[in-house]
């Protein structure tokens, strides 16, 4: 299982930059180095200390390619746990591929997909939901998701499943002692501390499973469709919402958005905003199928904004606000909807006052918020509100949140396996059907962290790194 | 002159990679990363030996930003000749941020463009020609522009500048020393020894600067223009071409040529193509435009090929290919020609004698190469054909090429003055007249090392440069 391959491959990202890694791991990884490295001071760099590092060149065949900084890794206190050696070369692409394709001569392998990080799954450097974590902290670019992914790449979650493992582990092993002596009718396993353990179990199965719907928010951004006419200040409120996160994150390239199709993250979390054009009453074809779109689009949406300029606001616009707001309400009741009140510099305090009372008439249960996105008035309020709409309540207290459709899938069986023991011992089942069930919960465990797993399974979650890492 | 503050930045390219490096350099750089840096052993860092790696976490304030490798160089034995520490940390750009924005709360600047290579130029760990050589370095996309910045980055124009400014120096002592003499009419400089070393000096100036011929060439590539009709097999050749150079680069991501104007890598020399649409006679308005664009196209070109279908050969199509390859000549007569033949695969022996005697008959001195870019046949003689236009000479014996317009205007001006100085040594001129001329040449020297310098020249030259370099 272990290969013996010695793979390289560039790890930082491609393209021009002042310099550029390159990595080796596997057992000839320093020998490989060596046939190409020379030292600045003479040095021989295979007798050279791990974690050091050594100014020289790439030489080959009196050519020289870069100068370079090669650092050394022995295993298993590497990445991968094997011999790990990095090149810290210059930056040029061509450079780069040079290097690359003299250490490939020199009998590397180019690196698959993720190999480095399956070889130090393969090597036990990091459980299997470790591993993943690696790819999704890569991919983190929010504080919540970058949050959870640590965690997990800290092996957070793989400890809260390892340790339940482990107790469900000791009963198997009691009960199915109890199978060898079935004729003497003993018990080893004490089945009210067993009745117990089960309760525990399917308890934090059910909060992990629970948390899927914030963790699959957190990673994938949450949805909002935002309603409303082209001048009612659509970009105008998604840059004083983006503004305000600027203040924080000084250092963006700054960009102008001229699009409000785009993700913004408040507080760390990510929200997705999608523009769609409203559905107001028309015999006109071509814009009916625009409604049938916007429908489409709100269908994806977690939270739909009806964003309306109150300057233009008249009775009669009112009213359809009632009737757009109510439609979408019937055909989508579980969706959070938010009225948003634009403009309100430009109100007095009896306009507001009667805009208000005209809402309340609305059947529709709505949060309403007044707003001036140029005046940047009840920016705050309106974040609290979509705020509102996350369980950040376990991203706060640090919990465990399981972010992966893989451990949600396994989690949802390894619960189903644990009911069915919980039912069994319930039903005083004789305890060999139970220790299948027991088994089967286990090995929904095994799959999360890894130690149940087959080269398909990996192939597919390996597949899904970069090359180079 | 020497900065004191701690700079940071990414040294890597921007964008998503396996890893990371986010560099530090300064009299600060250990102890600002200190503050932020947990070792997984518990070791202090600041106690750490040059050249080691530590596995830690970035941490502030109870927060973990992530799981990362940091390497430690003390000054002078670093890139910048200061403390360096170099963070390698997961490559996500959100996780980069957060570490560099933690990193200037705790008391580091933003680096500048290039800021890092200006400092090693400040500590004299790199003359000027030396630094801006790193830039090429870096910039480099073939063989040859390879080969030549890494000669100048080790020092090998340097060495060739910093001798003959030697020699003149002691030279320029002993003229001056004369001076103090003035009224004995002493000679401490022996006169045709230093006739001998002008004379030298000469000799290597004009070297240097015919090399910026080749240089230039080198660094930008050469411009060649394809004259064809759309459906004569422009980007079949291109291809034939490129795929040859392919098999050697392998792992360059395939990607299809649909465009002829790009650049292709013909045995490490770059060759830029333009393509044009000939400029055959006409009396359309639109197409005399289209004429126009063509001659200001060829203009940029220092090789003009005309691609020909021979299938589509007659009498006429020749005499047409005539007239238009005069006009060319005519306007740039200094520009090369070269007629390609394509489709020699469906002609006979015949056909192809008629066409070269039909070509001998031009008035005009051209190359004619009979290709076929879908059999792959001539395009070796292509190539070759395409590479004597370029004195590969110099390259091939290692000779030193100037490639950088500010050197290459330091050269002719210490150049000038040298024969100033010549002319004065011939016309028996007082030594104090001589002397300012030496001094003159030995300031373009040193203007090209770095000894003679101020913060414009310096600011222009770094500003090249991109940042974390």
């Amino acid at each position: 299982m272990i290969p013996q391959d010695t793979i390289v491959a560039l790890a930082t990202p491609s393209g021009a930059g002042a310099i550029a890694v390159i990595r080796l791991s596997g057992k000839e990884a320093i020998s490989i180095a060596a046939e190409v490295f020379q030292s600045v001071s003479g040095k021989d760099i295979s007798k050279q200390r791990t974690h050091t590092i050594h100014l020289g060149h790439i030489v080959s065949e009196g050519k020289i390619y870069d100068q370079v900084l090669l650092s050394i890794f022995k295993g298993p206190n590497s990445y991968t746990g094997e011999h790990v050696v990095e090149i810290s070369c210059h930056g040029s692409t061509f450079i780069q591929q040079q290097i690359i394709q003299l250490l490939l001569r020199k009998g590397a392998k180019m690196a698959q997909a993720g190999e480095f990080t399956l070889r130090a799954f393969l090597n036990g450097k990091l459980d299997l939901s470790q591993a993943e974590a690696v790819a999704d902290l890569i991919a983190s670019d929010n504080e919540a998701s970058h949050q959870i992914a640590m965690q997990q790449m800290r092996g957070g979650f793989s400890n809260e499943i390892a340790k339940l493992r482990e107790e469900l582990l000791n009963f198997a092993s009691l009960i199915e002692l109890e199978l060898d002596f079935a004729e003497e009718d003993v018990e080893f396993a004490d089945r009210s501390a067993f009745h117990e353990l089960l309760n525990r179990i399917e308890f934090v199965l059910k909060r992990l499973i629970d948390s899927f719907a914030v963790g699959n928010v957190i990673k994938n951004g949450i949805p909002v469709a935002i309603v409303g006419e082209p001048n009612v200040g659509k970009s105008t409120l998604l840059n004083a919402l983006l503004n305000e996160e600027r203040a924080i994150v000084s250092d963006i390239a700054g960009t102008t958005r001229d699009t409000i199709e785009d993700e913004l993250v408040i507080n760390g979390i990510g929200f997705r905003f999608i523009d769609t054009a409203g559905i107001r009453e028309t015999k006109d074809v071509v814009e009916s199928i625009g409604i049938q779109k916007t429908f489409e689009k709100m269908e994806q949406a977690q939270v739909v904004l009806f964003l309306v300029d109150s300057s233009q606001f008249t009775a009669d616009s009112i009213e359809n606000l009632k009737i757009e707001i109510e439609k979408v309400k019937n055909k989508y009741p579980t969706k959070a909807i938010v009225a948003i009140i634009n403009k309100v510099d430009l109100l007095s305090e009896e306009d507001v006052k009667s805009i208000q009372e005209q809402l309340s008439t609305f059947d529709v249960q709505l949060s309403t918020i007044f707003i001036s996105a140029k005046q940047k008035i009840g920016i705050d309020e309106l974040k609290n509100t979509l705020l509102s709409f996350v369980n950040t309540g376990a991203l706060r207290n640090n919990e465990t949140i399981v972010t992966n459709t893989r451990h949600y899938d396994s989690l949802l069986k390894a619960l189903e396996e644990i009911q069915k023991v919980k039912w069994g011992l319930e039903s005083h089942l004789s305890s060999d059907l139970i220790a299948i069930d027991i088994r089967s919960a286990l090995h929904f465990f095994g799959e999360i962290t890894g130690e149940v797993t087959n080269d398909e399974l990996l192939g597919n979650i390996f597949a899904n790194f970069c090359i180079g890492k």
